[in-house]
């Protein structure tokens, strides 16, 4: 197959009066474009995880807002701007916890804020909308770009969850160096971990980097610390769910482990995540909230029962790293790897 | 529940003229135990993994041996003796690695080297097989009781894959003290890896250690650092498939993880084993050969694909865990736990 024969998925794409929305839940069965046209399919699509990722969650909400006030037949700007707001609360509903989502759609409420019209007001909103799908793709290559840096032609790199395209505007945050690799006709060999117990990497990760015509090999969780040994991994590349202000990194289950394996082989262990991540708030890991989620995760799998009934199960959806495992942290601004507490201030003054 | 509505269950049962095998690939939805009557079907139940567990195979390798001579329709001594061997042969055939396999099969060989009549060789081989499972029974609850002593009343232990009494004649490796631990009324908590691809620990050792009262809480293999760390995991205790004259031990796929999490988290890794799992043989792990299986056990689960149709899979079914990341190796003649090269000579000149 030849080079251009394959592309970069992406997970939403606006269309003017509709957004085409990549279905993740399908994913590997089906690449189903959704043809959103109401805030109302928006909501449910955000709300039943057809979309995840935080930026790409952020970003679809965006478009869902847009929509709305494109829709809208308001007769003053006070009534529109009134709309926009409720149409905010309501999509802000859609999933509880998701800083990205509040984030993009107060940006969209704050554009309008002093619009005289509102024919000026629905053009602000789609033009905001679009410019943070916009900006979320120039974080990424600018975070693939530096990760880049760190890996040398024909490395084995591993990496878990999906940290992807799909989870933001484009090329993902820990999976942007192997697309930019492939632009370069570099080779980087990627080693998905499954990532259980939702398999984001199985269902997911796979699938993208294939779409774009990546070497990836797909092993179970378990399989790492043998496979960093046997296949010569010479890295490991996470997301980041949360970064504390000394660098302990809050991501999906399991990221500890590899932080600690890597620790053990000597190889680096990087996080790749925007400055959005960040939460300076937050003094370290250890006041990183732990959500637990439903046994039934880990019990079931498509519906069928993989574990005895009413077997007790512990279900953590994240774990944290501290940021002695962690080699670099690279983000858009470069790539800080020391004294994490210190480089996290001068980042946030670049 | 009393104590007494508790009970452990047992992988195989010699019938006489059948063998009444737990079917493992049913659990933990049916516990079914299925009546085999010829060596065909004992190969197929080994090939199949039906029965699992270094033991176990062994154990289910003899009766089927058993069976077969049962069976046997030979004039003479010597044609007798022939088929036995080719018998021994076939089944030997039925997994590639298994040493217990090979060892119980050989025995049974040698048992009948000195007879002079059929009558007799069939007597001794039925004899021969039960007497196995006996010893096994015996050696797993010696296990049980050293590994019990390295254990605190109210220890929480990490554990992975099925070194279970459905993994042997009775009590298993790795799960033995937990069983004793129960007859003494001491409370030790079992934390389950759930074992990818094949789950043997949320299908097999949650159902076995709940079939027998003891506590145990499942999570998956990529849980493993952050649950070492937040439920104050006391010490890992794992099972083995084959121990090298220096003590390197090859066990299930994610043994080796655990290994490394141990030691990071600097708590002891025990590796419970009977004297027939070492393989002098053997100088030392780089030299165990490790079996490959089937992608469709990592992209199918229940028959329903969970990864992207022709992805690249690494699927190995064991590793290898260096001896220096070994606290002890737990026998039914003791613990040996420094200069693993000596400490194993002796153990087998006691």
């Amino acid at each position: 197959m030849a080079l251009n024969d394959f592309s970069i998925p992406r997970s939403v794409i606006w269309k003017d009066e509709s957004i085409s929305l990549l279905n993740q839940q399908n994913i590997p069965h089906v690449t189903e474009y959704l043809d959103l046209t109401t805030v109302e399919e928006v909501w449910d699509a955000i709300q039943t995880l057809k979309v995840r990722g935080a930026p790409a969650i952020g970003i679809t909400a965006a478009f869902g807002l847009a929509l709305a006030a494109l829709q809208d037949s308001s007769e003053t700007i006070e009534e529109f701007k009134l709309t926009i707001k409720k149409k905010r609360d309501y999509l802000a509903s859609s999933r509880p916890t998701a800083v990205n989502l509040f984030w993009a759609l107060d940006r969209l409420v704050a554009c309008i804020a002093d619009v005289k019209s509102i024919n000026e007001g629905k053009t602000r909103i789609v033009q905001e909308a679009i410019q943070i799908q916009i900006e979320d793709e120039k974080v990424c290559r600018l975070i693939g770009e530096h990760a880049l840096s760190v890996f040398n032609d024909g490395d084995r790199i591993m990496t878990i969850c999906n940290a992807g395209s799909i989870a933001t505007a484009k090329y993902g945050t820990a999976l942007a160096p192997f697309y930019l690799a492939k632009e370069q006709n570099k080779e980087l060999k990627v080693f998905a971990c499954e990532t259980r117990p939702v398999l984001q990497g199985s269902r997911l990760t796979t699938w993208e980097l294939m779409q774009a015509g990546v070497d990836v090999t797909l092993i179970t969780d378990n399989m790492a610390a043998h496979t960093i040994k046997s296949k010569n991994i010479s890295a490991i590349i996470v997301g980041a769910d949360r970064i504390a202000a000394n660098g302990d990194t809050a991501n999906k289950i399991g990221t500890f482990n590899l932080a600690l394996l890597a620790n053990a082989f000597n190889i680096p262990f990087y996080v790749a995540a925007p400055l959005s991540t960040f939460d300076p708030s937050i003094a370290n890991g250890e006041q990183i909230p732990i959500e637990e989620r439903n046994p039934k995760e880990v019990t079931e799998l498509n519906g069928v029962q993989i574990a005895p009934e009413g077997v007790k199960v512990f279900n953590p959806a994240f774990d944290v790293t501290p940021n002695n495992l962690i080699a670099g942290i690279i983000t858009e601004k470069g790539i800080i790897s020391d004294n994490y507490q210190e480089e996290i201030t001068q980042l946030f003054n670049r």
